[in-house]
């Protein structure tokens, strides 16, 4: 069985910047670091950071106790919980992605400007609430055109994307808006390493026969590359770890696919691929 | 045969108040109005005006000679020549649209505010040559995604429609800019008189055996509601009066659907449905 890797896949830029500044963050014995939320959608990563470098990962900032900096993780925080941060005179290391900060800004300015603001996205996704909390006027947040037919919109809305969704639904939420109010302001912020990613799956996936793709369970963009990966090849499989792999899966295979989300680290991946080499040597040779 | 009208169809509220300036602008024997270019794409319409109200129409302001009045189109004029025109001292009366108004406006706002210009368009009708006028950065006509493929732009686009184009190429346009450029300014300058009309003919070509579409040849909106019908009824034909029916079209058809464009007069299509009451007698009784 050929074993093939995506050729854009894992870590983008806002990932490993984050995990930088947190192994940067590490103090002393007596110093420590939390982020406010998991620093990314990695629990062996976020695990990784614990051990080795003592960053703490807390719900919010009502459980911060004496910790020394607080880290802002790579989805950011809302503007509220920002401020009050700054008020608690610890020290605040901002990580979240510069990809991320811009559709904050974007729904600041726009709704200053007299926007109503659109997102396509998940209101429950971390990222998602951050950027809301930056607007000053109502946010419709929704992930098809169906959720916003019965929403009562002006004459102005700006749009913007969660960084990780896919290009092509959100095609759909602008196409809808652009019959009904006279001005859409589009910001493409799908960031560019997620349509990479999202390019590189759609390729691979249309040529093998079995396709694993690795990362958080939590992870946004994750799960859109399973989705696209799924829609391509029915043999498509979605693990954390190398420990779920199932060989029944690759009997009779004879070209397995690997892709892996943003926030999955080059170790998980290679552990994966191991395993693979593994199986294929026991019941495909 | 069945012999149905569209439920939308015909002069639009535009034209409607243009014929009603021109009538107006009627002066006595020895004073005379001139429209620059065709007040509306209908000649049977232009020649009426002629005959009963002695309006005359120039190619361009340089025919101008003793007129009194200067009537600009429908479609509007350029912003050089409405300046020309007014240095000139004689009366001009504007019977610009106000829907072709508004994306003039637009393309000078968004301008001068930074965006290039994207207009989906026909860069030889009259409208579009006066609302490209008004901007003042480099504008982009175009008819498909497939023209704006090779076009070097900015980061910041403003995206117009002629008023009289279909909404599903448009939205072809705006989603692949969108997928080139940081910001795409989206204004839906497509009438409601077009998209009316559009969906009427879609409408009664599902269920019609043969069509009917009146219109003017050079009229841009009779065109599209031609082309809607044509895809959904084959035995589609596009007419400027009467004289051009041909009675084998309607040979053992059980249901004709008559549609006509935005300029196209009512006493127009009445002779065409009085003809083809005639045919259906002659030929199918």
């Amino acid at each position: 069985m050929k074993i093939e890797l995506a050729k854009n896949y894992g870590f983008c830029f806002g990932v490993k910047r984050a995990i930088k500044i947190a192994e940067n963050s590490a103090g002393s014995k007596d110093s420590t670091s939390a982020t406010i939320g998991e620093l990314i959608h990695n629990s062996l990563e976020i695990d990784r950071l614990k051990d080795n470098f003592r960053v703490k990962t807390l719900k919010n900032i009502n459980e911060l106790t004496d910790e020394k900096r607080a880290i802002i993780r790579t989805h950011g925080i809302t503007k509220g919980d920002l401020e009050r941060l700054k008020t608690t005179g610890i020290e605040v290391i901002d990580a979240t992605c510069p990809f991320v900060t811009k559709p904050q800004n974007i729904a600041e300015k726009m709704s200053n400007e007299g926007y109503e603001i659109v997102i396509f996205g998940d209101i429950n996704h971390p990222e998602v609430r951050g950027v809301m909390s930056y607007s000053t006027k109502p946010v419709h947040v929704v992930l098809s055109q169906e959720e916003l037919a019965g929403a009562k919109l002006p004459q102005k809305v700006a749009v913007i994307s969660q960084t990780t969704k896919k290009i092509e639904e959100f095609m759909t939420i602008v196409t809808h808006l652009m019959q009904r109010v006279k001005e859409v302001r589009v910001f493409n912020t799908i960031c560019n390493a997620t349509l990479e990613n999202q390019e590189a799956v759609r390729e691979l996936a249309s040529k093998a026969d079995v396709m694993v793709i690795v990362g958080g369970k939590n992870s946004s963009n994750t799960k859109q590359l399973y989705l696209i990966s799924k829609n391509l090849c029915k043999d498509s499989y979605l693990i954390e770890s190398q420990e779920e792999l199932n060989s029944s899966w690759f009997k009779n295979k004879k070209h397995c696919g690997v892709s892996a989300g943003a926030s999955t680290p080059e170790w998980v991946i290679q552990n994966v691929i191991k395993e693979l080499e593994n199986i294929d040597k026991i019941y495909n040779s």
